[in-house]
């Protein structure tokens, strides 16, 4: 195996220490924040880093980085106290990914991409309509994680939209069937095909497989 | 398409909602952290929310549940300041999730499973042999979340060991060759094919696609 240590990344050129550590932790989800302003101009923007925290209550964590084309996601979300949460499915991957450009405060990506806003159960936040599976989320609390100058945010899940087909009779979503997309590296977008379910684990017993449940 | 409000979450069988929040942000991260006790007994413990945190420098996170069977992992990164993160390939994955039993504190995982521990360069925590891509690291800082009494642990990333064939040329990773998985909640294994890599975006433009790094 090639071995890269302290001074070796440290050395790297940045571009390619970026997409190297971006890569290097495994897959991560991807996931569209929308949000909109005080002024109802909305946005949506793609995240990598969006993570369960908990299931009782409800709560999901995500990571801001300072001072990027996410300070308009961060403002609104910071004013207006809500963000919706929706999974990239693989129809929509390069649309997704054009969200990340660095468009001027005034401009909503729902009028420079095909990915169209809606609005459900009259929360203030737009969902993105072709998402099939969307969370609607209230702020919760920051954290800043002097680290790095990013932000450690916390969203309480409030309502859950899904595509009734992708939920087992467990309460678990085959995420395979929702056709949900996962995130290598900065730029790089997969499908994931579900392998095996597996039983609770004990000591000194084998794991059974629950795949019977998975579709 | 099915909707849950916070009172249907609420009112859910904690079983069910468990499963249910758990695979509603998305795909999550495999990986097997390695660590070691001061009295040398190694610990292998599978987690899901390990997620990149910055490239300069390079820093991971992750989250500790309160009270659970990880408590181990916990107190050994305290003690010793290292752990290792090792990523979960398809080949492995029963073996992977058997580390998620409660063992008692003086069994190490590696004689329960056939997982097998390797030691690098030095370095005091252990690998897992298994894995293609492995990183060392040592612990920088924690912060407690109040919401739910979990622990944010952040890492920073001194060594990475990555079979050469799975590194495009731009430091990229492409982790379909490297048959990592991904999780759905609590006991999914998926394996992710990719799709596509795509251009820096920028306002106004296509992103063009860069699938030709991808092999």
């Amino acid at each position: 195996m090639k071995h890269y240590d302290a001074q070796d990344l440290e050395n790297l050129p940045s571009r390619y220490r970026a997409h190297f550590i971006n890569s290097c932790t495994g897959f991560k989800s991807a996931n569209l924040l929308g949000t909109i302003s005080e002024d109802g101009i909305t946005n949506v923007a793609i995240f990598s880093s969006v993570t369960h925290l908990g299931s009782n209550p409800p709560l999901l964590s995500f990571i801001l980085r300072p001072n990027t084309v996410k300070r308009n996601t961060y403002d609104n979300i910071l004013k207006m106290g809500v963000f919706t949460v929706n999974h990239v499915n693989q129809n929509f991957i390069r649309e997704a990914h054009r969200t990340s450009a660095k468009y001027d405060g005034g401009v909503s990506e729902f009028d420079k991409t095909l990915l169209n806003e809606e609005y459900l159960d009259g929360f203030k936040a737009p969902y993105v309509k072709q998402s099939r599976v969307k969370l609607g989320c209230e702020f919760v609390n920051e954290y800043f994680i002097k680290e790095n100058d990013c932000h450690f945010i916390i969203g309480a899940i409030k309502h859950i939209y899904v595509d009734k087909e992708i939920q087992a009779e467990d309460g678990w979503l085959n995420l395979e069937t929702a056709q949900t997309v996962c995130i290598d590296g900065l730029d790089g977008y997969a499908l994931p095909q579900i392998l095996n379910r597996f039983s609770y684990a004990k000591p000194d017993e084998n794991v059974r497989s629950l795949s019977d449940l998975g579709s």
